[in-house]
């Protein structure tokens, strides 16, 4: 109870009064539990194996934590308080990684991974709430570039199909590395974050548009080491982008097809894709988030690219020199937004340095802060829920 | 090469001349292939593991298969050749029950489980192909009768958002045990059954409802054992299924909401809930498909439920007499179909008797048989190939 004495009344009467099964767990099975300080059980019946660990995302703690066999042949463990947010995690048995068989599995480190969903005590704002609801849909598209069929996650905004003379802003959205494109409605959320804005008022309807960040052909999910070849695996991704998939959505939606209501924004490896694709295409976009993205501000040469991650911007020169002239660049781009969770160190230092950098060199940079969150969806859930109110103003 | 020999040359055409990877692979991974035979062969990686096995659905054939430990500490074994269509699968690495962190998972046996998509050669009625696609949609309702919020997966043909004026009728598709309310679009494909045979213009444009088929509340998902408590299982869902999913559709998309242009159908448990809710309804369903759902005439008493899974069917009493006046039936109904996959035996028994039963007693029935194919979705999507063009005729 030591955990309850050092709490407000206020943040107690928040928490749930003993421990509970997050919403990530299959119906009906017994998985995880919360514990009301937000630490964690964890449990895996394996009555024949020797060692038994769970392992997962910077919100749950310093991992792997060793789990301990019961007499009934189930391993436990409690971790120490977590992260509000969703957390990836999976077993380690006898050296094996497997999936949690009583949770919920997501795209995540190109596997399918299991996930924890913490509440956040208060933050209702990506909660599925009593407010109109706007449609999920996948959207697939040949891509010639590619030689394969494509999918992608298309929200629509409540009263989109009523309104049929309305026509919408277009958000392009990304996931990080190792997710897919339906990261950010399943982990994320964004289609709850977007009904409650909508909601509320708070920000413009608009179409938000998931899509796949790989431009794969038949050898899978390309593997780049140095810089030139990030170029050239983004830079494919990029004509996808640019030549396939914003002529589709502006086909098959009724949007604006103007750069004045496009914006491109992205997490992680995603938001160096929108640095990347939307510096490129500002005749394309004209609003640019990057959440939690690398700053790498020279896409060139032989290194290995994450060495690049903690390369200062020079606003002279870096991005192929499209900040050079703050004015002009603050006259085209309506929005330039960043952000980052203060628990993620490598990000947090290059994109706080980036920003302040862009600042002090004359460019308009909108920059958040997500407090005590680290690389996880949490701070991307945040995120979109400051930046959505922004766009298409 | 054996296996090759037997088979006629247009039949070889149609094969891959290789190990191919199925497309139920998560992208770059390493993960189970399929030789030209259809034999699959799994693997995984486990250097410390005693003892790998794989087993999964009927198609794969009669496992748990034993597999062999290479120097590379990477376990495999080659099945003998599969059915085509989707299996679930799963390994048991030395007693624990774990998923191909390689493959893509799937609801199944209420779990997250591996699935292995085996191609049909020449069938490419579910394929994702070059026509108009409809939209697949959640659908989110919040159920007073469970309080709770539900789900439901909801495709609206080609067309839908652009001719405004166009009411259509909806098909209301279960799922079986074990799966959930993604079942039918995930593994079942059925949109793209949907889009080929719209576009063939073989099927009138509808919306598809797929619910969730339990009415769940704090408890999980319900287990029942005896006939009575099926039935009080079932009478739960019915009420949602009567009293709120169907006022949702009907004022959430344009619907014609009358019994001529309604449909149920549903696979083995959604099959018996198919029974049990539309024949309770004939004043709001027309259409009744059962697909190797379990023939249950009787759903009262205390024996255990699966036992009666081989009762006779008798017209005059069985399923609370609905069947007792074929000729009134006849009018009501505009169609009774039921169909089966001929390997699945005790399923094959119940339908194929309860029909012969019913057409002598003057019911009009349509029952189709899949050729060769278990309780598996390969027989359910030919079920639907073959039910849809019949629908709202």
């Amino acid at each position: 109870m030591k955990h309850l004495i050092l709490m407000t009344a206020t943040a107690l009467l928040a928490l749930p009064a003993a421990a509970t099964p997050p919403e990530t767990t299959l119906p009906g099975a017994d998985g995880p539990t919360i514990q009301p300080d937000r630490s964690i059980t964890f449990k895996l019946k394996a009555p024949d194996a020797h060692t038994v660990q769970v392992a997962g995302g910077d919100g749950l703690g310093a991992g792997p934590f060793n789990m301990t066999k019961g007499v009934d042949g189930i391993w436990t463990v409690t971790t120490p308080p977590a992260v509000p947010g969703f957390h990836y995690y999976w077993f380690v048995l006898d050296g094996i990684r497997m999936s949690d068989p009583a949770s919920r599995t997501y795209i995540g480190y190109n596997l399918e991974t299991s996930g924890v969903e913490v509440p956040e005590p208060g933050a209702d704002y990506y909660g599925l709430r009593d407010v109109p609801h706007g449609a999920v849909r996948d959207q697939y598209y040949y891509s010639k570039l590619t030689g394969r069929w494509r999918h992608a996650v298309v929200y629509t905004p409540p009263g989109y199909e009523q309104n049929l003379k309305t026509r919408y802003p277009v958000l392009y959205l990304q996931h990080g590395s190792g997710e897919d494109e339906t990261g950010w409605t399943r982990q994320g959320k964004a289609q709850f974050i977007l009904d409650n804005q909508l909601a509320a008022g708070h920000a413009k309807p608009m179409i938000v548009v998931m899509d796949r960040g790989y431009a794969e052909q038949d050898g899978g999910i390309p593997k780049p080491n140095t810089l030139q070849e990030l170029r050239t695996v983004f830079s494919a991704f990029e004509d996808v982008y640019i030549h396939e998939l914003i002529p589709t959505i502006d086909s098959a939606y009724r949007t604006i097809p103007d750069r004045e209501h496009r914006a491109m924004a992205g997490l992680s490896m995603g938001g160096m894709q929108t640095m990347f694709i939307a510096l490129h295409h500002t005749d394309t976009f004209s609003y640019i988030a990057n959440l939690s993205g690398p700053i790498v501000p020279d896409m060139t040469g032989e290194r290995p690219y994450a060495q690049a991650f903690s390369d200062p911007v020079d606003p002279k020169t870096s991005y192929e020199g499209v900040f050079a002239d703050p004015a002009a660049f603050n006259r085209k781009i309506k929005l330039l937004w960043m952000g980052v969770g203060t628990a993620e160190p490598a990000q947090f230092h290059g994109i706080t340095r980036a920003a302040r950098a862009l600042k002090d060199s004359g460019v308009r940079v909108v920059y958040f802060e997500s407090e005590g969150t680290a690389h996880e969806w949490q701070t991307w859930r945040r995120d979109l829920n400051d930046l959505a109110p922004r766009l298409f103003r």
